[in-house]
């Protein structure tokens, strides 16, 4: 069976799951589900996949597997690509992927959600814009030292940690304060580094992935 | 060699790999590293081994491991213990790291570290406030349907998900809304399961597994 993503266009995390797909060559359906509406709402169909409610969730190999870390390391595993070839790279790989999930990509989710389309107090706002900046500057750090996050080639952790960034080419990042036109000047590395990933055989922004797909779900 | 633990009692993602390390039965040295210090005044042999500069950080097997999530991966791989038996109830356990990584462990630190070390706009505490009694909440309603979180024994996904909770009993837990003398009436298959927790053999709460322990780093 072709397997399913369980998505939407909106959703970084979404973005990072399908743009894995897209590396390792895995052809798969992307289903759109409406995260505009409360999770209670959502089709009893998703709701009873999804343990948490939350996109993305993937239908593959008879597995239903949630959480978008999660995924990425069962398909790094599964495919023996975007992986470490050592014990050690694993890893090291997957202390990318932790850092991840409670710095860049949660910082710049709720920097652009709290904008677009939350209500969010402005100290909150200014916190987390605060701490997406620090990220940037973590991610300039180590790719002014290394091609890719976890060393010389890339991996799942390139594909977690950029998700969401390069939703900062919409109108939100500028007052945030991290617009991608500014990067070339402040995060050159980190700009490098993303045009590396966008080179690489089948990658697609997020623009472009989830363009001309109809909501079917 | 015993393994190594650099960690620090006060932080709840050094008592998860701690209380692994104790469940699992292995013998470990503790060295506490000062995390009052800034992270470029701590020790150089810390520095070099902490990619992220933080703690907790775990050298065992001629490895050394950061980032609390990824230690207890790996300890529960290695020891084919503290696990889901299938590949499905593996990923299950996951998932409930990957949701702990940003929701539980992440807002009640900040709830505590806003009030205990910090100095947080009231509205950014008010913000982790609403989450972590959120991420009570989700506790709950798992609770309330299985033992453990990932079902019917328990896992690194329990030790991940709690280690955080342990530190409830402090003052500062009273102006966050969620101290835990109030949970038998407002969580109560919450607190019944971080008694069944304790009651494992090896457990110990983090004033305990920490106490004693003189600073050697």
């Amino acid at each position: 069976m072709t397997p399913i993503l369980y998505c939407h266009p909106d959703s970084g995390f979404s973005y990072k799951v399908a743009l894995a797909l897209r590396l390792l060559g895995i052809e798969f359906e992307q289903r759109h589900v409406d995260i505009r509406s409360p999770r209670d709402r959502r089709s009893q169909e998703f709701r009873e996949l999804a343990v948490h409610g939350e996109v993305p969730v993937l239908r593959i190999d008879d597995l239903v597997l949630c959480q978008s870390n999660v995924i990425l390391d069962y398909l790094a595993t599964r495919a023996g690509a975007l992986d470490g070839d050592t014990v050690e790279q694993r890893l090291h790989v997957r202390e990318w992927l932790s850092w991840e999930a409670n710095r860049v990509s949660l910082n710049v989710a709720h920097s652009r959600y709290g904008r677009q389309f939350g209500h969010y107090d402005p100290a909150v706002l200014a916190w987390y814009d605060r701490r997406s900046l620090a990220d940037l500057d973590r991610l300039q750090a180590q790719l002014a030292q290394t091609p890719w996050l976890a060393g010389e080639a890339p991996s799942i952790a390139d594909v977690a940690c950029s998700g969401y960034l390069f939703f900062t080419i919409e109108p939100w990042a500028e007052a945030a304060g991290f617009a991608m036109s500014t990067w070339p000047e402040r995060w050159p590395a980190v700009q490098a580094w993303l045009d590396r990933l966008m080179a690489l055989p089948g990658a697609q922004t997020p623009q472009a992935l989830f363009a001309g797909h109809a909501i079917r779900y």
